[in-house]
């Protein structure tokens, strides 16, 4: 029995254009061939997925006529059945098409915002058509490299309209849809606006049904400016926001590289995981990822199940921590927290002037001993499997 | 007469702390002496800063006695009144002292979390007691360099605890006081909690007075991660949360510099200034950079006065940007915003039924010439000077 | 007359891959027709540029007939003696083609390797027909995602034996030619070998006829991991090493940018016109960057006049500064470089015990002053048009 | 048996100053005592340890009289005797002293230049005396903030005569001595020449004894921007100059962290380690690592012994890698390096026209099958101990 082989329980999905890249890059034509929408169900169901996520375009071209568009869907939705993969998520494309080059709702053009608008209440039509519970945006062309052409508060302000009317559009028309934003912050504009997760949490608290709206975060885009991602989801998850979660790998400070999870950044990883499992966070566990462009079809396949397994690994080891006596050990006598610690439970005039005269020896409270080295040493041998 | 000549009505301050800096690093001893408080506030007041900020013990040292510390604030408001600067922003010391090696709001010892509040209300009696109307947080040891030492979702919730009962405090002294919260992704810490402008936004919406809590973005905090500022502050002010501004300046992806603002990127800097400017902020200009440790005391006028001269350069070339014909007219080309353009003013079912229908011509959308070679490079040319 | 129009004489280029770029990225179709390289040569020409330069398929399409061929070079030929432009520069495509995709000199097969040889050497008889007499060498392709994959000893190690081929051929050939490496550290690779001007410099003191080997440092690939460009091309001139150089502009920590020159980092954009225009080198000025994908065939003759121009503003910035008197004076005092400063001319065990028995003082010499503050701020305002 | 404990065989090396950091940081003073040079020696002794590397001034405060100097030397001295320690490397603090606030060989000061070579030959005379072979040269305040003050010219012609005057020196002294300059890209400067191994690399080809000359790599410095490390070393390696070792961890594009060997990127770690170990580097393991700021003198010997036990553990991965029969198998087939596949041995005219003739089909050997997902995931699972 393989302790790490993935069923759908564990509720792994991809993306069609995630198994499905061909593998272009900005220097060089694509290396693997289209894989067909149905063909990438049928193997990620074999491979133990739980479901396959969906631009509109993913699946429909954008010029496609109704009639092809209906047969499309339909095959689609017979390969779902047929396999048992659901899709949890959808989300637009507003990125490949030239009309988008200078943005989609951030548009100086109100006729290109007003056609974004329309393109994704179609696409959100699909995807609960689809069963999509879940709807990502992504604003990767919601940016600029001129910053004279734009003032950033119109673009914010455009943005929020934009989000505002297709909230409404989802309760008017009775979707069980939520909305989860994803940031990235650069690439393929040479900003991004609203470019952290923590900067869409700000800006949610700004929408009308800020209810609906939350996080998508992604691991490749928050590490693409260094910053910790692991903090970036505890955040979203303390702000009750995390709606999805995008796993790939990153290395920092350089072009986007959607990494197979888990395959650069160990550690992080690991942190990433334990942190989900441990806060009970039960949405998709989507790699939005794509296979080195050195791979073949089946080498889409190894870098799909890499995926899934190194996830599986690192939940192990996050059940190996919480379990070992000498990490927890140190856990315990690290954590100082009784009441007779002196921190007030809550305010009141008493409390804070008790608080005020109160002795507080700092010399002697900087002298407790940290361990961290020792903690932090045995984490990495728990990693490397020598515990 | 010289047209960039500070005067105290443009709002210019600098810290005790900035102008203070004696070119310490960490590979280096002191280059410079210590400047007395005093004397900063004479030399500050002769080049027309308008106002001097603090942190609690950059006025009065951490083991300073009860009368120690009356004779310095005694001496120190004398030398305010004799050169007419004030002191619109206080913050407190919680990273200099050993006790805050792990964190002050949150460290794992409840203790030192009581410490820290309690140094934290005592350090806003003083901010008060100087007439600051501001009161910045920046949680320099916030952060974690092993992150099995801490659950980030604990951290967050500690320093909730902390701004909820200090908001408490400040209410319950009938005190004039906003929060301003300034977030650094590194530095000294591995990793800083709520390390953007944009974490910082998304944090506020969930304390429980929140009206009374908003940001402090600093450029070189922003750029060490190379997050593009202007827009993180143009997210701030459209967030209504601009309660205070620490300008420098930074190159990207390496240690905290704090250079003269406007001396190393000077496209973005400008681009800052022209948002502040036309939005009309109004609060306090803070230069929170301080001069390279080359330079002898003499040194360090030349550069708070160079700060405060190249800001209001760049505000004069705001001033030409906004008449220069040739920008402005490629500027209202871009600008496609007439109701002909179909984007509805409000959510509405005939609204959204009515843009459903709408045979939007993407190809066409996608033609209009938009000029941004033309408008950067005019743009660059008037900075240059050459306009 | 305009004291910024270009003329041949300023030994301007650009590349049919820069102006022809067609606004395609990782997430987007091209956004612009493809122009003809005779319609390139004709534009360039007319804008006062000195020559074009290409990868083989830029001109000539890797599956064209020899027929085919014949007809385009000839007619390229045409054009160029029609417009008065010349090919300083050619190189070889070896990173679009599928066949690259984990490298063309470094592939782990050797017949990959060979067909890298066999194109180059194609490549360099058309350079050459063209008139070109340098030629450059970017590994765009030569490098890894993998490190488990490949051993970087054994890349040096085939890089190096193409390299001594090459230059074998091209002697056998009486070729005038020069070899410029360009190096890049990321993308389209995970990482690449040999990622920084440095770097190369050091590779080319392993190669067999290292005499005929340079650099081509280009702005943006330096910038990409913050590297200072003008210290680059500083050490290249040092060693005798700049050949050839690329000229765009990049904002540090993320994918490749290709921006117009001078339109990001202002300053440093200064620093290098001044460093090339103060040695004296004569060499191609090289603009490889490419213009807005928000941009239409207009906006590219835009761009490539915006290098050139903004080139043409800051070389007479340059100019100024040799003849600032204050910046001047500034600088005659900060260089103590008399004989009676100590240090002594050259080594001989005289000189050696002379010095061990100076009785230097330390502290007298700490106490200098450097006034860089001053020194610095005049620059920026020099930048800025204000001296 | 503990399969992972240190020998000195080993050939690991400290420096004082990195277990003796206190933890003093840029925004906070020490947390931690001096521990004596003597107390040193004997814990590393015990720990497994083969040597103690030192600055000048680590041991001999730098205005310590002949006499203290002489009692300090010989203590030390007395106590390697004791604990059978050795001195493989020292060094020079050429950036604490404020003298060396604008650098020290490259100062504009030539008498600064000259107390910097008489600093460097009396701690030479030190280092030999105390049975170094290795003396590194990091150039820690050879940069700038402010490029107008200096031509880079100046300052590579100052450092290579300082450097030929130093060779020199050791020679006319018979010292058996090599040098090793270690490259930083940033900190404490803005930008510091010759930022990278690869630029000293290159420099070190312009030196007149040249052959004395390597290099140091530190992973620090060379993460610091994001290059890949094991890449460095290799091209230093290929040189046949990589005389020296500095192992630490770092997070990329922020501050010099210095954080515990492995602790932060456990694959390119090992990378590293493999390729030391396959390559059969015999010189010192040393590491310019310092423990983390929240830890006591225990902690300090807790980082220490994990430096040394992560290496072995590496190293124990390193050889399991290549005993792993799947992973040999993979890469077996990866290597297609027979004459068959028509690379050439050598030039000639006859090898070049045969290769020219040679119709090599791109499109076949493009369709080789890589495996690289498969590869790099059963790199990942052997790191995590899963296989």
């Amino acid at each position: 029995m393989d302790t790490f082989k993935p069923v759908p329980e564990d509720r792994f999905t991809f993306g069609l254009w995630t198994v499905g890249n061909v593998g272009r890059d900005p220097f060089g034509e694509p290396t693997r061939p289209h894989i067909p929408p149905t063909e990438i169900v049928r193997r990620l169901s074999g491979l133990g997925a739980y479901g396959v996520n969906l631009h509109d375009n993913d699946l429909v071209p954008i010029d496609a006529s109704f009639n092809e568009k209906n047969v499309i869907v339909s095959d689609f939705k017979q390969a779902l059945n047929d396999h048992g993969l659901c899709v949890p998520m959808a989300t637009t494309n507003l990125f490949t098409d030239p009309v988008f080059k200078d943005g989609a709702f951030t548009s100086n053009d109100a006729a290109i915002r007003a056609y974004a608008l329309q393109k994704t209440m179609r696409a959100i039509d699909l995807g609960v058509d689809l069963g999509a519970q879940i709807y990502v945006f992504w604003g990767g062309r919601e940016g600029a490299e001129v910053d004279a052409s734009k003032n950033p508060l119109d673009a914010l302000r455009w943005f929020r309209d934009s989000l505002n009317f297709l909230t409404e559009y989802v309760k008017d028309n009775n979707y069980k849809l939520k909305f989860a934003l994803e940031a990235k912050p650069n690439e393929p504009r040479g900003d991004i606006y609203l470019p952290s997760t923590g900067a869409m949490l700000g800006f949610i608290s700004t929408l009308q049904d800020s209810d609906m709206v939350g996080v998508n975060p992604e691991v490749a885009h928050e590490q693409m400016t260094g910053l910790n991602f692991h903090h970036a989801v505890a955040q979203a998850w303390d702000a009750d926001k995390l709606f999805h979660i995008d796993l790939n790998d990153q290395k920092p400070g350089r072009f986007d590289q959607d990494l197979r999870f888990g395959s650069e950044n160990i550690k992080s990883s690991f942190f990433l995981v334990k942190l989900l499992e441990e806060v009970g966070y039960r949405g998709p566990l989507h790699f939005d990822a794509h296979c080195y462009r050195t791979e073949d079809t089946e080498g889409v396949w190894d870098f799909a199940a890499g995926c899934m397994r190194t996830y599986l690994i690192l939940k192990e080891k996050s059940r190996q921590f919480s379990e070992d006596p000498e990490i927890q050990d140190l856990l315990t006598v690290l954590r100082q927290d009784s009441p007779s610690r002196n921190f007030p439970a809550k305010y009141s005039p008493s409390t804070a002037s008790s608080l005020l005269e109160n002795p507080l020896d700092r010399t002697a409270l900087s002298k407790l001993n940290l361990s961290y080295e020792r903690l932090d040493q045995l984490t990495v041998e728990l990693l490397l499997g020598i515990r």
